[in-house]
């Protein structure tokens, strides 16, 4: 099982990465809803993204079949390259509770067209998973992938489960670990693993939200992987370039207006993020069941608390 | 969708449960050892439990294929049939994150030969989990379900998803939710369940442990699903027995013996059942990585834990 | 600093223990309310309670000066003596962040005539609280004390600190460590505590709740201290007296009433537990701030979950 | 109980503020050592720190009387004023259990000399404590305190109460509310807080650590109350100065010293603290009992982490 590079390596650069949305067919099989999918792929990249990131949280990966996954990144890629996004890597989500299965769908994403895995930890047996296995879990996957890996650390799905920054760092000099995404959203141990490993070319510090974007960034990170992208694109875009233009007056300000509209995703989870979709960006629909459609009430405060960030969103894209 | 009866219902019955482990070769590739599973079921039929759980969270059902639970469901089926069990259940462990898959589940579990879906709410996204949308999820499942469904209560996996007793009482009127495994290990709630649904032949209470097994019997759970019965199926039997013929001081003295060496189990998840396995039965080998096999002082801290436990099965295998 | 027996010891008896609300005028400064508290104490004794606890959560201890406790321990004392109950202790809740305070208060408390104290350990530096910290500061105080010392076990309100079974049964042994309140709700940790220490002598297990008594009665426990006796003190009784007698389908039948009941209380913390006062004893009124007052909601719903229990009450004590 | 401003309102200044630890004679009584504390006070003022904050949790405050309280405020006020700081402010930190005690030590904190109050809401019956009751407590207390009051979210002292940043904004219009100390480390919440509220001389936002100062600043906090400047003052002021004068690569160069050094503190509470504070600057002693000292192992390795820090702090101080 040694790796074999299938795909070149397309590079993972600073800014503003999505974990995009997927949509399903208002039908009782809840079937992926391809053409809508595609569609927001060429928003996205046209927003000015750096990646596509599939088969994430907020892509409902743990709903989808294997060859539900393989198929969205192949249509992602396919995507891409058809409106001349040929060099944007496209992420997978690896969410598996066994090395076994890991490995597995480490190949099959790889064959299907994606450029690094981003990888959580199993963490079913959480009582069992010291800091040991964990580190072993990924230098394991590492050593068989076709692609690098980047470290998804997100204890809120994975039973608490979370590598220190000393850890991190340990296996961040693995050559097929390239980084890691901080759905921890620790910004002092954004710091710390950044200055522990300062060549982003070779392990990168990427936030898990827009929400401290600039306050990330202020500390080592290149950037974030945010759902709030998918409905308001350019503004994280352009927050991230006014601080990579020294405007930091213009970057806290639009900070501001991110971090208030996010609050309206985190506070109500996937169903308060389509809820927005289908209110600002006319497409969304549900999430597969059992997840609930957001009530009324979240509806509503859910709008209004966006109803700022998408002005702010607006005046972008129409001045554009 | 409506539901087939592909499978005659097989009674289920008071007394003790297990939750059978799965067993896996000493290869990289980590295969099920098809022969050790045989064995190990013919064992636990043999010293008196009244169903075969498969899929549990004991059995490391996460870890495995599709292809592989039904390999497991239908060998189960044919062991027992084999050795004159025919209307011993064999119940099946559901765990998926979508409506959708668990009912695609349901069907391929009942056709390879399940009795009974023990089935795990998804919790992916719990912070969208409602209660109404937990509710949800059991009551379209045993909609659709052609075998019956018990709830699974484990918040330890579930992200703190658990329903309370009047939730769990207003579901458990679905003529196809026929029970709970509570896993919340909560004596309290199980009294008051079984006090508001006293017949256990429309739904039963079961405990999730051996640890407590007196307790919850004498507030009206009818017995439990326990990943102790794997190592000394008899003494757990033997202490159910106890408490139905009256014997209330030996089955107190058992349940001690019981409750300090599952203590054992509970301290140290998976590696340390398996620890104790190879020590005291001589098979069980290790589980799927990443999960990693129990250190030395573990281990030796598991067997000393185990010891008095063992010493009475012995003592009673021996006498029998 | 050395023990001074300044009280005679009162037998800790097995049965059920009430940890006694306190009340407080409905003015601004919310004084504590003497007369209605000492009418409470009566009440409760005449039910066939065996302690009275004064200073639990339940009394809400933590909101009151070191002048206030020790004004209700002796107060509880001759209330009690005054009416005949000269063999009945009074256990004093110890709530301290240091051995410091805890050894002065002990003194204090052991002064104003509490005969034993149930003390939470400090947890505020939960991190750096090792098992043996903890341990330390049980046998350190337990040294020094005058009076006996009771474990309290309550990780929801000791920022999770709990003693394993292991732990309690190696400080056990200590000649002035008398026995373990487990409001950790842990059934099995009950059963294990039980068998390693079966003297209760010398060192007793009680519940901190009625809702799972028999249950834990069944596995070893002498009782316990429940919140439930303040409104419903001759149900409570009755159970154990039943459970006593071997009348097990009595008692269980009891206990479902209970759990039902003590689910009302459960849910709505303290606020919920005085409404249910207010409604059906005609005392109770409301906590001290910022502890709010019940919604109408949650009294509503209250009153409803208790209605089955407190006609039980009603019959019992009518036919008395 | 109408507010009476006792004291004149010292500004609260952007900058690194300083809980102060609180030292102890190494007796068994553990008597609070004056002298090394006026020394500490004055170290810290000297390093260019904006205020002390004493009764903090690194102050250990919840193991002192309240006549040690009221000592340490005054004793703080006549040092800083000894050597020229009057209009430096003294932060007296608040944690009670009710708004009855929360009064009442507002207004002998006050008399004392204290300037703020940074208050934690009362917790122990957290399942009680609505959304509403937290921010009744905060404006009850704000009604009526002589000194205004500084909001303290550390859920993790907290049995996980938080406002959320809507609540906050709504409490942060309070005339005598001033601002909020987040130990929720949360840094998404501040940009959303100081967005809502921009004006830091009403209310001002600080993060209650070192180790994302960079990023606060960055999203709008005006600086940190950190238990780190006890040991290297002069590094966390001179990231703060780096950051206002523009030179935001040695901002960052020095936020990831911090940060590493910082989480060897974070790793092991207190007594890591501690620990680091005997080896580097030659006092600390140990905490009040049952917080034990820390071990050997942590001892070295605390110091292995700390070493690099310390080394910047060493170069500033000389060259100074």
């Amino acid at each position: 099982m040694s790796p074999v590079a299938v795909n070149k390596t397309r590079t993972l650069k600073a800014g503003v990465h999505v974990p995009v949305l997927t949509f399903f067919e208002s039908t009782a099989a809840q079937d992926i809803d391809i053409p809508v999918y595609e569609n927001h792929v060429r928003r996205m990249a046209a927003a000015g993204v750096e990646s596509i990131v599939v088969l994430g949280s907020t892509g409902e990966a743990v709903t989808l079949s294997l060859e539900e996954k393989k198929q969205l990144i192949s249509v992602t890629r396919k995507v891409l390259d058809g409106i001349g996004f040929e060099e944007m890597p496209v992420i997978a989500g690896l969410a598996t509770q066994s090395t076994r299965e890991a490995m597995a769908s480490a190949d099959a994403f790889a064959q299907a067209g994606a450029d690094y895995l981003l990888a959580l930890p199993p963490s079913y047996y959480a009582g069992a998973m010291t800091k040991a296995a964990i580190k072993g879990f990924y230098t394991d996957l590492a050593d068989a992938s076709p692609i690098p890996v980047i470290i998804y650390s997100y204890p809120g799905v994975s039973s608490g489960l979370e590598l220190d920054s000393e850890d991190v760092l340990e296996i961040s000099t693995h050559r097929n670990i390239r980084g890691i995404k901080q759905t921890d959203h620790n910004v002092g141990k954004m710091a710390r693993i950044a200055a522990g490993s300062p060549d982003p070319s070779s392990f990168a510090v990427l936030g898990g939200a827009s929400e401290y974007l600039i306050g990330s960034l202020a500390v080592g990170a290149i950037g974030c992987i945010t759902g709030m992208a998918n409905l308001t694109p350019v503004t994280c875009v352009r927050a991230y370039k006014a601080w990579q233009a020294g405007d930091y007056k213009e970057a806290q300000r639009l900070q501001g207006l991110i971090a208030t509209g996010e609050w309206a995703f985190g506070k109500n989870s996937l169903p308060g993020v389509k809820a927005g979709m289908n209110q600002y960006v006319g497409y969304g629909g549900v999430c597969r069941k059992p997840v609930p459609e957001a009530s009324a009430d979240i509806k509503a405060w859910t709008n209004k608390q966006l109803e700022p960030l998408f002005a702010q969103e607006r005046a972008f894209t129409t001045k554009n």
